[in-house]
């Protein structure tokens, strides 16, 4: 049974062990005051060109998005965030479990756009509503659509000129970046974000995911917030050792450019058998909308997630490539696919 | 400069790393549903002997404390805790961020007594004050101290008379059923709190901690609990290969055990220097006190903590050890602190 | 200018302000522990048949549901509610600041179905969404819709199947079981929900709530939960004072019988100019559509709230009666819009 | 049976329960947008002589506390306060509930001074503790107590010098302004702290505390954390005709006056029979200490708290006056203690 089910199934790239292995019985201070977490920091500050910023490591994706956005907000702030949403569908109210609402706009694409956010504005109207603070965004989004850099400007511009806080949840930003069509460099989107966070676990990392705070007043006593909420690692350097790697070179891209060419592979047979998709993803998530036979015989050799009916003799299916997925095993699937096809 | 700040300063002892190296590109599923977790936390229930309790593990002990707590209790319902509890003094408030006072009793040595719990339940007068529903306590204490077999009983029979829920905070879990002066197992334990964490973090782990609840009413959906706070490891498997290692054999037991050697030798040391000490551990953290200004000499080659001022020339530092701690350094140690002395 | 904008314009029936003047010098017990209020409690047991329901009084309806839906939930249970409910659109986000996420169901009427309730079950998977466990109805809902028996059975039914708490929001519940429309008593609700408020402020009363609480188990220890979220009135007696005139005999009725047939009143004045509605409302909130040029001549003499824009010349405006409008007041705006009309 | 409970077992003073008589058909618009709350904020912007002052208008104590308390910190704030403050003892968690840890001091007079804020400044330490934010007082004090001028100076120097919130809660404020011993006005109290609430449930309203927020970057979108707690009072007049009365002139001072004479006569009774107190009590609470067989004679006649157990034959008790209490009363209680001490 070969898994497509996520991007988190194997343990970290070879270079991030040996590391890890390398570094293990050094001594260090704890709770990311040690110089691993210190050189990581400096590395990434230097790929988005901006040494003001202040990065700060957590290990997992809910943490990142609870710990920020609890610390970013007061107490009658909402988040404004597409409906599908991962701090919406896949967080078990983690957000709202720190007092925030989340206002939901519907969105085919996964993506926000500044009319969504101009409805959110609009809708409130006094004090009896929760008051709409930051935008919530995904990129690449849950459904593994991208953001354009043009629509991150319009973000951005329309945030700025109302006061919200504008956060982007990168647990895919490799992926994001490393899409052919994607246009937008880190540097840019630490130019116009907040907030945002470079994903580790889902790019070669045991665990681990950098927060970005590009925005002055959003710094201020933020590592009171990562203890108050659990998230403060002990072994703190665990995770700067991780980002060293991922981004002493460009390690960090080159696998997330893997994942992408192996999801590519993968969708250009879909594109080859003539199936439709759930949505466009230049990413290393596709949706394929497959005949439930197929998807049964898939399912004898392969793991993948059933994402939805479509109708009653179809359904689209996740499927996830990583930097650990082998040309061989995407080339076996789409020999055995293929073959189901009668091809 | 050579570290005893912590029990946290290394990476993982080498077996462990060796697990973690050994499994890198198994495919596994994610958020502790892998074999490796299921096997680690039936290792668990075969030490303690229970295999009805459920095994959950946490990447770091403020969030298992957090988010044990606030799985267990209703709203209006408080905490007791000596007034050294971890959960009062290091974790930023993160139990009342939950929405939960903690009542506090003082304690000389940091252990809590049926006599504090009675006095929390007799100030409980009404529904004007929090209700008193859960008692923390920590073995090894903040201070080194250890509890006894008949002290927990005690607790135990006091909890259960007034449906009290007993947590123990085992983040020294090791040290303390290791120590010289310990008459408990592992299944004493299970067999008389409701709940409580064998601590990897600082016995050996690269991180993890093991949640184990024995009540039966405790259980039902503590996994939402975990996601919601933000704690569970997309790969969850990382902590079940890690407690593989410390619980398919005695490991756990081991490491600790040399961890509390070395403290032990220490302590000998200071004995021998007619030092008295804050007070009294027989763990893997001791408080001596010591002339300022040898204090000052020992701080040019070795760190450690400085923990309280005792008089104008006198304060109590803090040594801690660990499974990394090599006798060769203790031994440097012990004759350096014995030249200041002029022995 | 006359007002219809809400049901809580003026102060209170004289009624009430005479018990509040003739018991203002008694010296009672605070905190609701007096005669006044477990005697309004008495009656209110008697009306709904039920001596073993728990009767709580509250100032308002925010802090009514705040505090009972926080009582009842565990921190990952989540709220079923329909997207018009008061709790998701005028309470601040209320319920979030006490942890808890709120799923939306769309409903064109205001009202939920149990198909409503079951999607929301079958969208939930596992630990990585909130649990949905309470259901949130208002009746009245905000629309001015009213629940007939037979709904609120089938309610009643899927969520006992399911072991979802069903909670009715009743700031209106006057108006609804005197609705013209209604097929339900008092005694009814409380036999198919598991709790409920009986909604004083807008129905005669200075202000007051009563929460009837059905099912045993969502009973103890209520009254901490009031206080803590500071519900807890320091002189108590004023809520039971009044709810003992409202149930004495059958003021509460009457009054709210006076109000729907105000409505009514300007209900048949807009059918009668066929004027169309955006909902169908038996109650004493009416929501007729009109041309914008006619709504701004009312505005010169009348208060009430444009509620919708419909279409580039027409809007949905919101008009309240109570217990306080007189029919000559009612009787003056019909003849100056049927004026307007050229009738 | 007459009772010395508490100041809130009767209703309003009769100029107060006039006034809402007189207004009760009035239509206003409803959550404290009305007239009277804009007159009565005018009317105590006037008397502390800050027009810039916001003035919110709440129902009871605990409410207005916990409101403000957590719209004015970030989650990782830490509240100092007095170990027998009314939000520690007396508030069932309301301000752990909203997420905030209260750090205590011990004082033997209930007030803090300058060294208890120092200290609780150096015992923190970094992020590993909750952060020291806002300063608790109560004037007069949870024990009788008053604060001076001088020492509200001094509270507000290292207040404003550490970045600290100061906030009085001043439930008694009209006993401690016109205590014999007061020696500030409610004009210095604005000067001296950044909020405070002006309670008006203890000294002749039915319900109602006006809190002051005297900084300004305290004030912003405050009416949303007052509804989000449940706080916003439908019919919110009521709160502004209440403290029209109490302000237009001075009632309240009259008011308060009267309670502190007849607590003084009391304490005048007291003296004469070399009773001794708990604590010296200028204001209207006292806390003399009595033989239990006498105390057991006067409970036959009079309600009134047992405070404290002082030895096995003597106890503390607690007698409170307010504006109702009438001399005669007071006289034949003093007469009958008199006779029970043979005198």
């Amino acid at each position: 049974m070969y898994s497509f089910l996520c991007d988190y199934s194997e343990g970290a790239h070879p270079q991030i062990l040996d590391a890890l292995n390398r570094t293990n019985l050094e001594q260090t201070e704890g709770y990311g005051m040690d110089p691993h977490c210190r050189e990581a920091a400096a590395l990434i500050q230097r790929h988005i060109g901006r040494e003001d910023a202040d990065i700060h490591f957590f290990v997992g994706g809910t943490q990142t998005n609870l710990t920020a956005i609890s610390a970013f907000l007061r107490p009658h702030h909402a988040v404004i965030a597409a409906s599908t949403a991962h701090i919406q569908v896949h967080e078990t109210g983690a957000i709202e479990a720190t007092g925030h609402k989340i206002l939901l706009k519907s969105s085919a694409d996964g993506k926000l756009t500044p009319a969504h956010i101009q409805a959110a504005l609009d809708e409130h109207e006094d004090e009896h509503m929760a008051k709409p603070k930051l935008v919530y965004i995904s990129n690449s989004t849950e459904i593994g659509s991208i953001y354009l850099k043009a629509e991150i400007e319009q973000l951005s511009l329309i945030c700025r000129s109302n006061g919200l806080i504008l956060y982007m949840d990168g647990a895919r930003l490799g992926s994001a970046l490393s899409s052919r069509e994607n246009d937008m460099t880190l540097q840019d989107i630490a130019g116009l974000v907040d907030a945002f966070y470079i994903g580790g676990t889902k790019n070669g990392a045991l665990m681990g995911e950098a927060l970005v705070i590009c925005r002055e007043d959003l710094k201020e006593d933020f590592r009171y917030h990562i203890k108050q909420r659990g998230g403060l690692l002990a072994k703190g350097r665990l995770l700067g050792i991780q980002f060293e790697e991922l981004f002493r070179d460009h390690l960090y891209f080159e696998l997330a450019a893997h994942a992408n060419r192996m999801a590519g592979l993968l969708n250009e047979c879909f594109l080859d058998l003539n199936c439709s998709f759930l949505t466009h993803s230049p990413s290393n998530q596709i949706f394929p909308i497959l005949p439930n036979e197929i998807i049964n015989k898939l399912e004898e050799d392969y793991a993948f997630y059933r994402w939805k009916k479509t109708d009653d003799t179809h359904s689209a299916i996740r499927l996830v490539t990583s930097w650990a997925t082998e040309e061989k095993d995407v080339q076996r699937f789409i020999d055995q696919l293929k073959n189901y096809y009668g091809k």
